[in-house]
């Protein structure tokens, strides 16, 4: 798949490399430099005293539900990232960047439950902030304060939910959101089948097995909740009680729905008849006949657009992974229209120790009142988007990397630049200085004299595939020994050939 | 220069396209759809009309200190951070990334003065957490919590402080920092000359005219402090007098360290002929000859150091960049030996209307205590590194782009698929996965029937150089005209060689 470039490459890469490059284990023995200096002495030293005469041991560690990336953690992400991106480049988006802190305010009355969740800052004086919960309501606060009523945009970026941690199954608490919106009054469903194919893509170019993406309308649920006999104001606590149909059966639904929603169990029991289907356009077709949502404007509405949205969808090529179902509700307060989310199938695992876990990896939907919430005048700005659930992702090829015992690459070393004698110090320092100004990646040891099997084993250790070896006869023979790491091939190259010779041999 | 790829790219080109590629003024009076959803009626509505109702006007701004990236600066940003980080990829860096949040804790006792800079969250149970208010300090705790001795990596990622904005001098709140630091035992120097070569590396690439890295040693400035008679007690307060140098003059600083430190009025003034020396190798022999420096063990360590410096400087061909300077100090407590940093020189700004705000655009230095704050046992990990002050150079930048009205392309949509005629929005579609399928990056207009105009405009305005056009007599024909939008050219392609040419078309 042309598209898909680094990510691909990532898979193709042979086994070899370490993960950590440089973490080989050191002589921890030997750390004290014969010039530790003065200010060690000082207050600084004092802690590290503290610290190593037990008063108080140090705490290490990262906050609850976050973690540090390793290197090999944030290759892995680099590549991932760059996939999903590229396909949001592919669809026209432009990258916007808002911050991390947003005004309490500013987060206030959009999540409904989840506003609980929301990380606040300590009042230190000033204003009172708050630590993004997405990405959804920064970019409809950018909107309104910009004034700007029509954008594409994709934005990557980290979010904060102080949720129960689920690490094994990529739950964080820190976590990245890779968002792709369009905002804007255009004619139906045409930007929202572009959120659809953009999930298709991702998914079907990050190999991660079969999926399927199921699609519903809030109008429909909405509808539906009417012709139940659900009163209005409980339209928003039903939908967040169905969205639970893909983890409980329809009775624990249908229990809550009575228990703690005071639905009566004959409307919770009309719904059930409705939240259980799914299918493709033929069940719009049936809904569209159905005496009592027929008459319903709002589903009639929902139901229409949602027969037009399979129809672009049909020209995409891809409805095959698509499943109108009705018990998709999705948790946000939000959504005013479409919605979806995708999740990915269970794989035949027999051949893993553990079960991948499998959940849900994209979701989204239209959310037609964001915008207006900001604005003075309660202007709207019309916007559908998509969210790539990078985490879950993450964990699976995490997971599978793991299993599969390969290494990524850490770096992206070409050259090492390496002597076979002692004294020869300057003589490499020279000669990498000229490779780092031809743009050439190089390394050397931060040695005086290393031994040449030593600066080759850095080589093999850490993929990098060639050496460029000067020694005194190299010297006065006006030469560099290049060698070939994997063939272990040398060849003497007159050092004025030696960039080209290196850039011949690193073309792909 | 090879090198600099995407960053150089970006300021040859052509200019023209607009900065916010949809942010075309749209029809504000038409967004009510005809479906508006009953769901917006529910609570979430009940905001909206309050905040249209004026009752309380929503708060549209980000916090104090930080701001938002529109497409343009994203995409300037997005170049110029690709144009550090492939410097730190060049010096063999890998990657790792930490969480923006840290336990409080990690990060008490390791800023000095800088400490009530430090964004704390509120106590809603549970940990008692911070923002990170620099890369260092995580990097050192993540050394120590995985007990890594040797590590050559970068970060990029933002930090903050609560300290005063001057959003016009690029100083924020919440900033990006562009680290590359060396952990490990290795010869003395070695790795630091490295660090000064990357600064020098970059600050070349980006051509932001001429500059100096100032280079002085902790140890030198400690060993003066104690000729001079100032109490051991006193030297980091004293360190972080010195380092107001190079702002305000001499007489000043004599004065704080006088009135405020406590110093004796005689042990100021001899501070003062060392601190307002600097120069290159000539200085370092006429110190190490200085009769009382010269018998101070630590002072004369540094020296030593700095001669072997300034000796692989010039092996890397640097030292006319480099000036050692005795006034430079830099702030932080935890550096131990080398510090640096690197200062743009004024430009003759007569052709521009307001000088460009100039400073310091890089520093760092050798810490190599800060580890062993946080092993139990106080073992010590060398450490040496730099910061790109990346923020300051984007100010600089987009002073710079503004300036001379060049425009930077915000999205890479490399074809649009337009229709002549009305009813063709399902050919449009059709091609357009076909595209998007095949990799390449294409747009069409949201609509189902735009005018050819319209759409050939949104190419110009927003840079795309291709048009594939579809209509009635193309379809019957089975090909495709393809348009470039420069020269206005169309040439009739059949449809199964469509995204060969493209492809071919688009070859650099």
């Amino acid at each position: 798949m042309l598209r898909l470039g680094p990510f691909a490459a990532a898979r193709c890469l042979p086994a070899g490399p370490r993960l950590g490059p440089l973490c080989l284990a050191g002589n921890r023995g030997s750390f004290a430099r014969s010039w530790l200096p003065v200010g060690d002495r000082g207050p600084l030293s004092r802690q590290v005293r503290a610290a190593a005469g037990g008063e108080r041991p140090p705490v290490l560690k990262t906050p609850k539900g976050t973690r540090d990336h390793a290197p090999a953690q944030a290759a892995l992400r680099e590549r991932l990232l760059s996939a999903v991106v590229s396909c949001f480049k592919r669809h026209g988006a432009a990258a916007i960047d808002t911050p991390v802190l947003e005004l309490r305010e500013t987060l206030v009355g959009k999540y409904g439950e989840g506003a609980k969740l929301i990380y606040e800052l300590k009042d230190q004086g000033g204003e009172l902030l708050a630590l993004r919960y997405d990405l959804t309501v920064p970019f409809a606060r950018y909107l309104a304060m910009n004034k700007i009523t029509k954008m594409k945009r994709y934005h990557v970026a980290k979010v904060y939910r102080r949720d129960n941690p689920a690490t094994t199954r990529g739950r964080y608490r820190e976590f990245y959101q890779c968002d792709f919106d369009i905002a804007g009054q255009f004619d139906p469903m045409i930007p929202d089948a572009e959120c659809l194919k953009i999930v298709h893509e991702i998914l079907s170019d990050l190999q991660l097995g079969d999926f399927v993406i199921k699609v519903n309308d809030r109008r429909i649920l909405n509808g539906v909740f009417a012709v139940c006999g659900v009163p209005e104001s409980q339209f928003i606590p039903a939908c967040c009680t169905v969205d639970k149909l893909d983890k409980v059966p329809w009775e624990e639904v249908r229990s809550e729905m009575v228990a703690e929603k005071g639905l009566s169990p004959e409307a919770a029991d009309r719904i059930g008849e409705y939240v259980q289907l799914h299918g493709g356009l033929d069940l719009i077709e049936q809904l569209l006949q159905d005496p009592k949502l027929s008459q319903n404007k709002v589903a009639k509405e929902g139901l229409g657009d949602m027969k037009l949205l399979f129809e672009y969808l049909t020209l995409f090529g891809i409805t095959g992974k698509i499943s109108f179902d009705l018990s998709l509700a999705r948790g946000l307060d939000y959504y005013t229209g479409v919605i979806f989310e995708a999740v990915l199938l269970q794989q035949d695992n027999k051949h893993l120790e553990e079960p991948l876990s499998i959940g849900s990896v994209a979701g989204g939907g239209r959310y037609d009142g964001l915008v207006g919430m900001f604005d003075a005048k309660g202007r709207k700005v019309p916007c559908v988007g998509v969210s790539i659930g990078i985490e879950r992702i993450f964990s699976i090829l995490e997971q599978r990397l793991e299993a599969s015992g390969e290494k990524l690459r850490t770096t992206e070393t070409q050259v090492l630049v390496a002597t076979p004698q002692k004294h020869l110090l300057a003589a490499r320092m020279k000669l990498i200085s000229e490779l780092w100004d031809a743009g050439i990646k190089a390394e050397m040891l931060y040695k005086k004299d290393p031994k040449l099997l030593k600066q080759l084993q850095y080589c093999e250790d850490t993929g990098i595939p060639l050496a460029a070896i000067v020694g005194e006869q190299e010297l006065a023979d006006g030469v560099v020994k290049l060698r070939d790491v994997a063939t272990r091939k040398e060849v003497d190259i007159p050092r004025e050939k030696l960039i080209d010779e290196i850039r011949r041999r690193l073309e792909p």
